[in-house]
């Protein structure tokens, strides 16, 4: 039996659904746009390989990978970062640094559906390839910030941490991040129980400090304080520390919480630097919306790269805005009707005027009466009807009624340009 | 070998390209929002037998098909109807007829890739669900006109045809459209030669008149006679010729290439009622842009359906419009260079305010000094420096300078949104 249902775990978008997502998309990207971020967009499927060069073979159980009919081994993009570093290295690399760059695209996991997770959903991010600076570091987590915001989010954390700071303190309690995964998944849970039973014991150290300071979550001044200590006692994280304190001074705003997590381990094989995550905590579990930082890439391109990128969860981004965007109002919209084919001819042309000057105007085309038409308008919201009958045919007019007063005008075809402009702008 | 190349017959877009694209796409999608459409999302897979149901085994041959990991035969959508009517099927058929949808999408087709052919590629379609009158008819085809048009295409030709005409006039021959492949394919081309060696020989009917009809191509006041005589000669027709009367009359416009082309034979297994196509003859063997007719459903959707569609192939429009495209003009536009770290904060405050005014708005994160700086804001084309030095920050004060006149303000930072105001708008 034939299959004709939505595939599991995907989605389909009504119009009063895309129109706000449209709106919410061109926020974001006007925004990026705005601060010099071009947009760029690469294939939906990639050879697999990319995929396992940037996340390891395991990556296979979770993405949608295929043979093609030339037998190559494909996949639909579970990501944006790895093509955009593909495209970077191929086309892009000898254009003036920084390049910024930005995305927004669908990507694809075959994982088990559930709230908030889809098998297709929607990734904005961004890549800001130069030196990476501290300047730099926070012009993008403002970039991140800034494009949320206009989304409409009113209510969201942004976390700010240092992969090699990180790295460098469990190092010294004898952790390796890229091995102790479970341990790191405490670190993520700020779990400090089992951090004190996994981290190994030494004579010489003190486990205490290592725990208070990534279980806890710092304010501006707060983390200031802890930053200042760090760099007291180990001099080698002096340049992390200096780093952090710039970025979040460069960031800080009374009305913004911008909190110090030294615990952020994303992808520590990946980033290298300043590390950030923004959540809204409305969300429950899927809160996390936004994650980013600084990385250096070598392996997947064959030279350096260097920069600083972030994702947004577009769908979660639209649920923490659940109900809360409208499309802009119109003042005017008109509905056209033909009385009779001989009438299609002027109503198309009418249509068509009206249309070019920025408004909406649908044409009445299923054979209704005029009766039944005009209470079809209404029904549409429409504010102004556009009668052309018999009657309007054979003096080469048109008749236009204002359905909010009844008012009623009636404007020689060739005067209808002069009777919109006199109208317009609508706002 | 790893491969980490870009996918076979597979485009990436760089910045200049998507900007382009995006004000092409705006364009067409605001010509068919003003009139009533509203746009609709499916999944970029779906089932495999969703096409099958469409277009019959023989599409699996050209498209992206695959196991996914619970052993389900997915697709790569080939195309966007199918996807459209099995939303519309489970989701949409309760709403208000007609209703109106467009969709802007990518497709996948796995073909030898070519010159304008692409593996990926991306499609701009409507429907119009509901009655099928030749008034709707007449409106969605000067809609699919309208959308080319506000692209930016100036030179097309518009052939409209109709199916159920087409096949009545075959089936007096003897040629049954849906089982004689080359006979349709020699009608599609015109090639009256072959099509007289193929049509079967009858004694009582001369096959000379079908030929004629068929193999030509009919201006407005030539269409009508053609369609009067057919009218005539065949009364079973006349409500198919009355439909495509109406149609040409209510299109017909001087500056428009509006054509009677007998031989649409598209998807006829689809379509039963007009038809078009609409071609750009400067792109040579991939001149058809647009194609799109009157069709009614039953076997996909268990229910009936009737309704008028079409699709307009959005990289053929692209390449239509080569280099005609340029994003608006910026008159102002500001780069915003903090000197010392301590500068990084007021500086990013700044960025926020100019870019919340709509102005493209640049922050120098690189580390330049300010000699280097001046010359990279010079060479983005940007048009005013605002600088952040110690002096500024002392004085709580932003330095503006106009690089056209070299002209300079001191505004403070409270006084930056007066300054932003006195200068908008900046059309």
């Amino acid at each position: 039996m034939s299959d004709l249902s939505r595939p599991r775990g995907t989605r389909d978008f009504l119009p009063s659904e895309m129109s706000r997502r449209r709106i919410v998309e061109g926020r974001m990207r006007d925004v990026l746009s705005r601060r010099g971020y071009g947009e760029v967009q690469t294939p939906t499927f990639e050879h697999a390989d990319l995929f396992i060069a940037r996340s390891g073979p395991q990556v296979l159980e979770q993405i949608y990978d295929f043979r093609d009919k030339g037998d190559r081994h494909m996949a639909l993009r579970p990501e944006l970062t790895a093509p955009v570093m593909r495209f970077y290295a191929s086309d892009l690399r000898n254009q003036p640094k920084p390049l910024r760059v930005f995305y927004f695209g669908n990507c694809f996991r075959y994982e088990r559906p559930q709230k908030g997770r889809y098998r297709e959903f929607w990734q904005m991010g961004s890549e800001y390839i130069g030196k990476r600076t501290a300047v730099a570091n926070a012009e993008v987590i403002d970039a991140a910030i800034e494009a949320i915001t206009a989304a409409g989010v009113g209510s969201f954390k942004v976390r700010i941490g240092h992969v090699s700071l990180l790295g460098s303190l469990l190092k010294d309690h004898g952790v390796d991040p890229s091995k102790d995964k479970d341990i790191m998944i405490a670190i993520d849970k700020k779990d400090r129980v089992r951090l004190a039973q996994m981290v190994p014991a030494r004579d010489d150290i003190d486990i205490a400090p290592l725990l208070d300071l990534i279980t806890g979550l710092y304010e501006y001044d707060d983390a200031l304080g802890r930053i200042r200590q760090l760099r007291m006692v180990k001099p080698e994280v002096t340049d992390a520390c200096d780093e952090l304190e710039t970025v979040l001074t460069a960031l800080y705003r009374e009305d913004l919480e911008i909190l110090f997590d030294p615990s952020i381990s994303r992808g520590l094989d990946y980033y290298d630097g300043v590390v950030f995550e923004i959540e809204v905590p409305s969300l429950g579990a899927e809160k996390q919306v936004c994650g980013g930082g600084a990385y250096s890439l070598s392996s997947v391109l064959g030279s350096e790269v260097e920069g600083i990128g972030f994702g947004i969860g577009f769908d979660r981004i639209m649920m923490a805005l659940e109900g809360e965007v409208r499309p802009p109002r119109k003042v005017r919209s008109f509905y056209v009707i033909p009385i009779g084919e001989r009438a299609v001819r002027s109503a198309l042309a009418a249509q068509r005027s009206i249309a070019s000057f920025g408004f909406d105007c649908i044409l009445e085309a299923q054979g209704r009466n005029l009766r039944k038409a005009i209470s079809f308008a209404v029904s549409c919201g429409m504010t102004h009807l556009v009668i052309v009958g018999e009657d309007e045919i054979e003096k080469g007019v048109l008749t236009i009624k204002d359905l909010g007063d009844s008012g009623q005008v009636t404007v020689g075809v060739d005067g209808l340009s002069e009777y919109l402009r006199s109208i317009h702008p609508e706002d």
